[in-house]
Parts: structure tokens; C-alpha cells; sequence
């Protein structure tokens, strides 16, 4: 049996594991003691604490003189930055994610509370903020500007997309005099972090940069589950849940729903499995055909005569093999604009029946925006603020060029390099895909 | 001063009072001693219990010898129908809202309870469920089946648009031996309504016809407030709170929302004021300009220049001047489809500043039926239960040909010519539209 | 038919109209031009515009050359303080509701934006602000610092519960150079309102006093419905629904929920007749037994050999007479501390039980504070923002000693005097207490 | 540093992995194809797949050649019963909990549409529903009932606390021809579990027995987190933010809320840290004093005069030992009554500040039942969907005498012995206590 169909959950196992870099860049020794609890109770991690990259016994066996591990995060009792002469900076990149004010004023709050600096800077409107010809000002962040920003959507230092000069960016840190840089951002952003990180070791400076991995898609490799999902998913079940009240308002009724996912339909399957009505799931890596025998029209047809109402759910990035041959534009990240599959498919089952000369009614929901812009539920929070606690312990050990990670239920630092080697994606031969299956009761839709 | 300019919350006052009518027929003598509350307590309403049409003091004034009222609603001692006798039916007509099964179970609860009548037809799918050719089976309504389907969002009914021959449907209820129609729907629902009890007359039947006013716009003449409206306005803010929030996080971010309101305003301008974060808000009462030195985006421009973000929500039906070259189709229920403003905003707020060489984001977001297919919230769902109440007492009264109504903070009985002498409007000099100008701050945007 | 019959909805007919007092103190003429939106849009309200005390027909032709009716709220297009000259100053008095954020923020920002008004203080922590003793400082309130408070429950001011010297508070407004004092609070802080408008008035002063009715009981004579009223019955269902899973869970199980309610039994009624799953509401009004054979106690056994289980509602200050004998302490405002009927009635229900040899579960939920410390609803929201802009146009007109109200569908200006003539009970042969008792189905529980 | 440290999240590391049996018993061979999913995707997990007990790299290097693991749970090809021959039990135990509806329903669902199998008994009340004497009749279990029961709190089987006689139990499974039973409850429940299945042993039957492991204080060893909790620690955020609100609204005033957890202080731990409002937070894994230098009521004076305002978290089972000289009862399961330790510092706080003659204000928030009753939010969904498939294959595969967990990120066959050696406690010197600690900024608490 393939390794690849041991997943249970959303964690991925990984198939050439070996090749996988863990190894962590360090600015220098650690040597100064660290003011982070100073009470009766202390509990410091050491770097030789490790966390298995594989969780199978299989793998454990397979590969048992060379298991590969990532390293543990937590406070070290040992620190590199000495507190007093710190100062940091934050900075929040790509689209916005339920809990990105979760982890600034994690991060804020631990600074300040943790290891007693005070002066953290808020970078405006992503790397942008960097490049003085933009003219934002910076902010200041402290545990009163921050206390309750947790309550809401967004993020308070505002966003923007897309690359800026590295050299500009290092300049500013280094006019700032900023020890650490704490990036909040999906791939793109690691890989401006990394060539940051770079720039900064050939100029020899002493700059931690740490990276909180966002992505609404939960499409990062190496991270079980990214922040700000779990609400995301919430929201998605939130509108299905009215387009089943809608196919079941009225004759012939489909409802049917597009969410986000440009490359990666776990938020689509998600919610599938977690409210269980919806009889298609459409995701960009299962491919599936609307005409033939076996597309989703005659399914759909069939559907629609024995239950008289239909549910589907369409990700984004589902289906882009209808729009091949229209121009392809990029945005300011260089993400290719997808076609809409959603209006698309409307069109599509508008006129399959009305060819079909069958009544059909459509309720078409797109929640879009809804979905990410909310503050972050409880789970959410929970995991942004252990997050942020860990992106400071890690940076405060002069740990760089990395990303904090929840990984086999612990929380690891994962090399940049090796955050950006793959995509996550949802498996058609993993167990989360046959939940979906099992949920919907749909067949390949493949001729 | 006006009279108009009276209105401080959204009761209208009324032009012409004295040409409404106020009366309500009856199918005959109510001579049966009701067994509603069989207990020490007892709480009859008489025909005589009035409910004034206008609450100012001017107008008792100046109509003082012939001050318009209605007829209060609520349990009369002495009833029409013999309950070991009486067959009931109910129909769900036109869009969904929030709260129509809270009706359907408060109809049927009571009848059962109330008065022990254990016959309820629930006719699926709207007036089709009259007509054979549909084959649509007649379901069986009792207290085991509703008990809690006030929980869910939709109709267990189904529902459908557009008129139905009126013969086939009072064929069809004298074939069912029904006694009392019970219509849940709009304007349409109304007109079908009347002219069902005019067959009914005419064939000297006695089968009573009760309307419940339904609309998720609030557009209903001589109704303060339609039941779902509430609960739309509450979801209206979750987009808008989203719109905002992305228009925080991003440079130069406008939030753009569009929401439900064909013909009147009143969600858009409710969420407007209950949130106070919207800065435009469009609907179809209130003409706008796009262009020009005093239209739309001429505005808005100083606005991003001045704030760096804008939130605007616009009702359907506004802005239709723009569309009024392009063809007009029609729905089931006769409505002009209407040009999709949201986009058509999207678009020229995108070309606008495209020309003027100045970055903007826009963040779209139509929450669509999301509005409309959620369950009611608490308020909702107790004034239903109180609409379905008075509209079985009524109906056992004997009369017929009439709406349930709110007005003036009471249940009342309103004669449906009456209900559909006019369609109710945001009025452009009321203390409601004053508070969302106030709100936003927006000025006139007309050249 | 008692006119008291006629009660369809929380509104209450008044017994002896004519001796209510109508008519609103002014501290002199207004004759400053308003400068509240300065558009072409004006939507002024004159004193004449009145609206009826009673708006049914009965009423109207019984008192017809006597019509009682309330002043309308709204702005004046006169006006008697001079924006540029005033300072206003707000106090929040007695227990927290959902809701008075909404109304500090509504006040504040109807005074910056509609009145051209800057300095608005804060009062911190009730009527104990005023006096010097406390040393509590005043805080400034702006657009920028009330801002979001709304959607926040509790109140940014703090609050604190009674009386404080009449004498010393004048002193302090005078000290402040305050020209209006805006006060949220219930009957109580009416009284001291009352009071400090007296003063004022003997001192010879130019201060308005203008009155915010508010109180999670609903109890407030001469007010529809109080703000925060549907935000804790909304809260209340919560806590039923939970009691009435928990009694289904367990055989022979009873779900026990206490509800805020000292003398109205508003909240639990009106959670009944939202959530239609309660066998037993038990208010103050309604007096009980609890032994004998029509006794709670009995009916309830009856209950759980029919049905397995049951769902008990009390309001706090229900069945107070099984507390007669002990010993009465007070609260700071002067209420009496209630027995705790919720205990004591699950400590009978638990011994009747065990003396009839019967199995029985009780769970029992007193939600205490969760109801009222909640942030307002939208419905609450939108009522806050009403009530705290036409508060400032009242006062900004000279306006005094009064309170604004929401009645008969339109916002009025009510004297304080009249205000705290009664306060507001559930009437018990209301059509709202029916409404209870045909949801319910429980009989007098009196022998 | 020891292991015991390296607790980054709820999941503890195991101190005697060694001494842990992780063999699954079974019934017999599985020699029948299983029906399982018939299309193109296949995804069965083979009995060789396992997943380590520890993941740390440790642990492996310690262990190496003899690393425990646990089977992987999922669907096997092969099966052991018949499906047509098949019938299945379910029984739910013990207190309620977000998610058991949930858990039935995912059950039902897969043993009809994934197998096939289309009997299963729901068994009333608990393990009371076996016992003839209590004549609880059984129910039929099959899609239609169960559709939308996952909306709701509670379990639609109902429940109860308590031993049955393990012989009348197997009796009774043997009359209802039962092949499989299904239990879903806690550590009782397991010891129950464990003894029905060596009776079946011992009586030579095929029937397998299989445990979904519910608690609701998330205290279950070798279970990563119980489904439920997630959904509790939400509802205890709420309350807290109530108690917070209430703190604030008055002068000196503490918030005082009780949360449940008998052992463990998972909920009130984990909603500190997801809140981070709380200033104690009291669980009884955490020894405190309430007097003396140290104590509680001496630093929380501290805290009124530095802040005027205080949050405390307290666990129902903290601090029993200030009640060790009451008499100990004992409820149906063998828990001993615990002392109220809300009212105990309630009553504690407002003597010692009466003595200390400061004013002080207490706010006692006891949620009690409202954190469990309500329905599951979307991740408890999620889970118990997955628990309860996992059940169905375990059981279809002819496994026994175990548990369906998650462990390490996936899902997995823990034998019941394993489970309960004993209980999941929060660790005082691991990551998660240090997260409670940063947040609230307590102090150790003893003399």
C-alpha cells in the first residue's frame, strides 16, 4: 500500500522525505540568559529537541538511521538578542486571513511581557511600507494599541501584494536599527523573507527574519493546518448551508456555491465533510468534465428527476481547463487571474436544461471576501497566539530565514527553503478526499 | 411641515387615509362559542376593538369625525367555523425569508392546540401545488411535523413564482374540503389572494382567505415592519462589517457591497444606520449621478484621497437609469429583471480611476440569498409566531379576504385591496433616510 | 371588553390617561438656527407635530376633545444652545444592558457631526463621578474614542448604582461649565435626574437634563420596549435551549433556567414565546404554588410520567412569598435582595421527588450575567442610535427634565414625572401573557 | 531537560511508553471483500500501517528498535462481518457533550451507505436501555432519523450515569442478534466496554465492541483532544467575555467565573489562553492558597488597587481541599460530590475585603450546563464525522475491545486497557500551563 494513503487528517506525509532540508539558520551563539519567566515554574525547550517529520512506524523503520526531525520551538533558556538594544518590526503581506491581528498582538505582547522590548514596529500596507517612495508611516505597536485588535477581521498594519526591491528593504531595517523581522505571509512572502534573509547575511548584519505562515487556501507545504482555516471553513459551511435551503425552496432547485481555493480545494472539502449536504464537491485537482456520459450535467440530470434539488460546491480554481484559451492576466503577486468557474457553471446548467427543455432554478452564492475577512473563531485564536509566542521564542534565539509550523501536533521551525519546495494539496488517494467521496456520493465525473 | 416628515422609525404615515379602506368582510355570522383557552383566564378580542390608521395628534385633529381605524386582531369569544368540521390549508409563495416556517409551525400549533382542528394541507411548491398537472402531493401538517422546523432557514414547503388559474385553485380547494387558505407571500400573493376570494363568493362557497405579508424588502403598504426583515438586516451587516474590513486592509481599498431591495432600500439603509460604517449608500429611491463634478466618483476620489479606504453598499435596484437601454426580461412573477448594479459599479469605479492613473482595490461582495435563507433570530421568530396566532384567530372568526398586520405596535386585520392600493417606499424626507445621510455623511451625489 | 384586553403586543394600554403629564419643561426659547444638516435635504420636526398617548379608536372617542399626546421627537429647526458655546457631559447609571455603548457613541457623534460640538466628558462610574470624594477623573469623549465601543457590551463609562447629594452633582456640572447632562439609566437615576433638573432650576441655571430609559427588565412605564431588551431575550433562548437539550439527555430530567426579572417577567415571558419549548414560565406577576393539588409540584409529576421530561423558566423575582420570613437586606440602589427562587425551587423539586420514591434530574442554568453583559444586536443597535440622536436634539432644542422614548412606533419626548408614575408589568390578561400561557399550555398552578 | 517539557500542545508525552499494550484484539479473520467505497478511488489501510506513540526524535533514537505504535484506523479491504448479515448497536453514556449526535449520525451513515448494513438499534438512556427492567424500548436507527440531528445538542438517545450488570447487557445484545456495539462515552464507559467484551469472550461470541472516547473536560488518556472541547472552550470564552465586561463595568470589580473540568483544567486553561483577559486562572492541577503573603485574596487586593478591576477563571474541581472535612457523596457514576468552589471564593473575596473594609463588587458567572448542551461548532463536526467512520471500519474489520483516537494528527486503534491507565492531566511544567501563565501574569499562589 502506498505511503501517500496513510493520511487520515489534513497532514500530508511527505514522499521523498529525505531530500527535505531541516537544518536552522542561526545569527550566532546564544548566550545570554533569558528573562522569559522568571518565576518558580520554567520549562525551556533546547534545540535538541526534535520533532519527527514522519509520525508512521513505517517511515520510522524505513529510514531509522537517518530519521528526519525538525526542530521543536519554544523559549530557550539561552538567548541571542539582548532585550534592552532590540527593536523589531512586523509586517503583514498577501490577502487578508481570520487571526492576522491574532498573531501581531501575540507577538507584541510576548515581546513586551516576555522579554521586556518595547519597541516594535508596525510596517503599513505590506513590504510596501519598506519603500520610502510609498510614504507610509510607520506605527508603533504596544500592548495598549494592540489589546484588542484579536476582536477583528483584517489586519491592523493593512496588506498589500506583490514584490518589492530587496535592498530598499534591508535599508530601511537596518535605518530603523530592527533586530527582528517578523513576516506574516503566504509563499510569496517566504520567498521575499529568504532573499531578505540573504541580503542581510551577505551584508553582515545580525537580523533575525521569521516568518508566521498565512494562506486562507491551506496550501502551504509542511504546516498541517494554517491559521485562520478553521474559520474560513466555518464561513463556507455558513453559505451552504443556504443554498440547501435555497435547492430545497423551490422546484428543481440547485444551490450551488464557489469559495476560495485557487490551487488547493481544502476549504471546499472541508466544509463538505463537515456539514455533509452537498452532493458535488468541484476542486482544482480533480478533474471532472460537465458534458458526456459521465460529466456532471447527465449526473446533475439524474440528481435533479430523483431528489428534485441539488447542492454543489465549486473552488476557484476548479475546472481552469474551460477557460484555456482566454488571455491569461497576472495580479500584483503574479498569480494568474482564474476563470470564473462559478458564473461558468451557471451558464453551463442554464443551458444544459433549457436545452434539455427542463425547469431548473439556480441560486448562485458566492461568499467570496466573507470568508476571510472575519475576526478569528476561538480555535483560530488559540493557535495565532502560540504562533506568535513561538515566532518570538525562535527569533529571540537567533534563529533566521525560517517559519514557525504546526507539525505532527507540535510546533516546529521549518527552514524557508524547505517551506517553498512544494504546494500543499489536497490528495485524491488520501482519506480526506474519500470523506468528501463518502459525503457526497458523487462518481468521478470523468468520460 | 409636512406631514411626511414626520416618520421617525420605519411606520410610514399615510397621504390620502381617509380613500383606504378598513373594512373586512366576513363569510357570516360568528355563533359558535370558541374553545380557545378553556382556562380561568380569558383574553377576547371584539370586532369593535380598533386600532387607529395614524398615531398623530394633528390627524385625530383633523379627521377627528372620522378617524380611519382597523380592526385589532386576536381571539374573538364567538367563531365561524366549527373546528370538529374545519380543513385548513397553507401556501408559501414567492422569495424565501427568514421566519416563514416559524409561520407555518405558529399556524399550525395553534389550530391544533388553540381550537383542536387536526386537519393542516401543507401545498408544496406555492400555488402549483394546486394545479393536478404539477403532480405535486399535498403534505399532511401536524404538530409532531413542525415541531421544530422554526429552526431551519427556507420553506418546508417549497415555494415557486407567478399566478396560478384561479378556478383550478379554488377547484382544488373545495376538492380538499378546505375551509380556511392561508397565503404566506408578497404583493402577488395578495392580488392572487383577492381574486381566489372573489371566486370563492361568487361560487357562494364559505372558505376564508388570510394573507400573511411576506417580503424580504419591507415593501408592504400599510405593514410597519415584514417578518425576516430583521434577520436580513443582521446578515446585510456581516457583509458590510467584511467590506469594511477589507477596505482597511489594503491601500486605496474600497468595500463594495450590493444587497437585496428591487424596488425599496429599507435593508440597505437599516444596515447602513444599525452599523454606521458604511460611507455610501445607494438605493432605489434616491437618484444618483456617476459622473459629474457632484456624482458618485468624483466623490469618492476625495474620499480615498483623504481616507484611504470607502465602504459603499448599493440595494439591487438602484442605479436602473443606467440599464435602461438594455432589453428587459421578466421573471415568473412578472418582475422586470433588473441591471446588475453591483457589477456595473465595480466596473466604472475601476475605469474611473484607471484613467485618472490612480491605484484602487475594490472588494466585491454579494452576499445574495445568504440574506434571505437564514433561519429568523429571536425577534423574528416572535413576532411570526404572533403573525401565525392572528392570523388563525381571524380566519375561525370567519373573516376573510384580509392581511395580518403590525402597524402602530399592534396586531391588526387589513383588507387586502387595501394592502396593495400602494407598495411602500424609503421616503426621501423622512427622520429614517435623514439618519442614514447622517450616518454616512454622503451628500446628494445628483449634478 | 377591559380596555387592558387590548394588548397585542409589549406596549400597554394605560389606565387613567388623563392624569399623565404631558407637557416638556424648556429652559427658554430657541432661536439659534440649527445648523443639523446643512444639505438640501432637511427633515425638521416642529413641538406641535404630537403623537397620540393611545392609538386605539375606542380611546380616541372617548377622550376626543382631550386627546393625550407626547411631544415628537427629532430636530428642531431652532434651536436654544449655541453649539459653539456648549458642553455636554454623560453619566451611565445602575446595572449594564446591551447596548449603552451604541448610545454614548450615538450621543457623542450627533453632537461632533450634527451640532458642531466638541467637548463631551465622560463621567466614570455612575452618579459617584460627580463627587469630588471618589476621585475619579472625567474622560473626553470623541469620535476618535468612541468610535467602536459599539460593539462592546458593558459600558466604557463604568456605572455604579445609587443615589449621590443632588447639591454636589449641580456643583460639578456648574463646575464643568456643562450646558447638557445626558443621564442612561432607570427609574432610579430618573429620580435623581428629576432631582438635579430641580436644583438647576432653583439655582436658576441653564442645563438640560435629558433621560435615557434603560433596564434589561423591560419595566419602564411610558416606553415600548427598552434598549437591550431583545439582545437578553435573545441570550435568555440560549440558555433555554441548552436546559431543554440537557432534559431530553437523562430520563425523568428537568431543565431549570433563572432569568433576570425582579418585578417584570418580561424577559422570561417574551423567551418563551420566542423558543416555544417551555412547559413552565413563572414570573413575578403570576402569583404560584408550589404544594397542594393544582401546585407546581404535582402538574410536574403529571408532566414527567407523560413525557420524560420538562423545561422550567423562572424570572428572579418570582414566588418571592416563600422568602417572606427572611430577613430583608438592600442594595445599594435601594432594591431588596431577592430570595434565590431558582435554588429553592430545585431543592423542592429535588425532596418532592425523593419523598414520592420518583427518579428525577435537574439541571439547572442561571446564565446570571451573560444575558445583559453581551454587546447589543442589530436590532439594539439601530433602536441605540435612535434614541441617543434624538436625545441630543431634544436637549439641543432647551429641552429638560424628560426622557426619550420609543412609543406607539415613533420616538417622544416624555417628563420625567410622567416616567416614573408606574412602572411596566406584564399584564396578566394581556394578549402577551396569553401568548405565554397557549405556548406553554401550563394552568394557574393555584389551589 | 526532561521530556515532559517538550509539550507544545494539548497532546502530552507518554512518561512509561513502554508498558503501554497497543495490540487490537480481534474477533477473527477478516476474509470478506469489503463493499466499501466500489469506484475508481480506493484508499484501505492496511493492519501494518502505524503510527508512532511518540513523535519526538528522541524518543525514537531511545526506543529505537522497539518504537511503539498504534494501529492506523480506516477503512481495511478485507472485512470480518457480513454486512447483510449484520446488526449494529449504539448506546451513549455519561454527561452530554457538543458532538454525539454527530457521532451517531456519522455512524449510521456509514454503516448504511458505506456497508451497506441497515439495522442499528439505538439504545435509550444509557446502558440502562440493555436492563428489561427499566423497559425502555429500543429505536431504529437509519439516514432519515438521523439526517439533522448533528444540528442539535445533546444526544437523541438520551443517556445516564452508572454500571448496568455486564451479563443482562450481553444478554441483551445476544437477543437483538446485535454484531456490533458501538459506545460513546468516557472512562467509565471504557471499564463498562472492556468487561462486555471478555463476557462476549468468554460466552464465545462473535461481537465486536467498539469505544468513541467523550468527555467533555478533555481528560482522556492517550486521546489528543475529545471531540466536544473545542466547542466548550468557545462557550467558556463567552462567558469569560461577559465576566470581563462585568469586571469593567463597576468600580473594584471582579469577575468571577466557574467552568467545568473535575480533574482537569483543560477548559478553563485553554479558554485563557484563547481569550487572554483572564488575570487567574485556577485548575485542580494546581495547588493554591487563598491566605497568607502569597495567596490569592492578598495579590488580588493588589491587583484592584494597581487596576480597579480583576478576571478569575476558577475549574469546578480547584481547590478541593478546602472542603476535605465535608462529608463525601457520590453521584451515579462513583464521582464524588465536589465542593462548590465558585460560591466558596465568592464568599472567601467578599469577607476578606469586608474586613479589609474596601469596597468590592463580585460578579459570579456559573455557565454549568450552557458549555456542553449546545450543538458542536463546525470543527467538532468535522471530528466526530471522522471518529465515527473510523468506528465503523475498526468494527467492520472486526476489531474489538479498543478505541477510535486521534493521536499524533491521525487516527488510530488504542485497546481499551490502554486508555484507562490513566488520566489526562494538564502538565504544570509543559508549554500549554506556561501559555496560561504568560497570559494571566499570576504568580505561583503558595505560601
Amino acid at each position: 500500500m502506498p505511503e501517500t494513503c496513510n493520511i487520515v487528517s489534513l497532514v500530508d506525509e511527505i514522499e521523498n522525505p529525505g531530500e527535505i532540508p531541516t537544518d536552522i539558520k542561526t545569527l550566532g551563539e546564544a548566550n545570554i540568559t533569558s528573562p522569559f519567566i522568571k518565576k518558580d515554574y520554567s520549562c525551556f525547550v533546547s534545540d535538541d529537541d526534535r520533532v519527527l517529520l514522519l509520525a508512521s512506524a513505517k517511515s520510522a523503520e524505513r529510514l531509522r538511521d537517518n530519521l528526519p526531525s525538525f526542530e521543536l520551538a519554544g523559549p530557550r533558556n539561552q538567548i541571542y538578542f539582548d532585550p534592552s538594544k532590540t527593536k523589531c518590526a512586523i509586517v503583514t503581506c498577501g490577502g487578508l486571513c481570520p487571526g492576522i491581528n491574532d498573531v501581531i498582538r501575540s507577538i507584541v505582547m510576548t515581546l513586551f511581557y516576555g522579554y521586556g522590548i518595547h519597541t516594535v514596529f508596525g510596517i503599513r500596507y505590506g513590504l510596501r511600507g519598506f519603500i520610502a517612495d510609498y510614504g507610509l508611516p510607520v506605527v508603533e505597536l504596544t500592548p495598549q494599541t494592540v489589546d484588542r485588535i484579536h476582536e477583528y477581521g483584517g489586519t491592523v498594519l493593512g496588506s498589500s501584494r506583490g514584490p518589492q526591491p530587496t535592498g530598499k528593504i534591508v535599508d530601511a531595517l537596518e535605518k530603523m536599527n530592527v533586530s527582528i523581522l517578523f513576516t506574516i505571509g503566504g509563499d510569496g512572502t517566504f520567498k521575499a523573507s529568504a532573499k531578505i534573509a540573504e541580503e542581510i547575511d551577505k551584508r553582515g548584519r545580525k537580523i533575525a527574519v521569521i516568518a508566521i505562515p498565512k494562506t486562507i487556501d491551506n496550501d502551504i507545504f509542511l504546516v498541517s493546518k494554517t491559521f485562520g482555516f478553521d474559520t474560513a471553513v466555518q464561513m463556507a459551511c455558513e453559505a451552504i448551508k443556504c443554498a440547501h435551503t435555497e435547492a430545497l425552496g423551490a422546484p428543481n432547485c440547485i444551490g450551488l456555491v464557489k469559495l476560495m481555493g485557487r490551487y488547493a480545494g481544502f476549504i471546499a472539502a472541508a466544509a463538505t465533510i463537515a456539514l455533509r449536504e452537498v452532493n458535488y464537491c468541484l476542486i482544482p485537482e480533480s478533474d471532472f468534465d460537465l458534458e458526456g456520459e459521465k460529466g456532471l450535467l447527465k449526473h446533475l440530470e439524474g440528481r435533479l428527476e430523483n431528489r428534485g434539488h441539488a447542492v454543489i460546491v465549486v473552488a476557484e480554481g476548479a475546472g481552469q481547463k474551460y477557460f484555456e484559451d482566454q488571455p491569461k492576466e497576472k495580479d500584483l503577486s503574479g498569480n494568474v487571474k482564474l476563470g470564473d468557474i462559478g458564473k461558468f457553471l451557471k451558464q453551463k446548467i442554464q443551458e444544459h436544461f433549457k436545452t434539455a427543455e427542463k425547469e431548473v432554478y439556480i441560486r448562485y452564492i458566492d461568499p467570496s471576501y466573507i470568508i476571510r475577512s472575519v475576526p478569528s473563531n476561538v480555535d483560530d485564536s488559540l493557535y495565532c497566539g502560540n504562533l506568535g509566542q513561538n515566532a518570538v521564542h525562535a527569533a529571540m534565539a537567533g534563529k533566521t530565514d525560517m517559519m514557525v509550523s504546526l507539525w505532527n501536533d507540535r510546533y516546529v521551525h521549518i527552514p524557508l527553503r524547505s517551506a517553498i519546495m512544494h504546494r500543499k494539496r489536497v490528495k485524491l488517494n488520501s482519506r480526506f478526499w474519500m470523506s468528501v467521496l463518502e459525503s457526497t456520493g458523487q462518481p468521478s465525473l470523468k468520460n
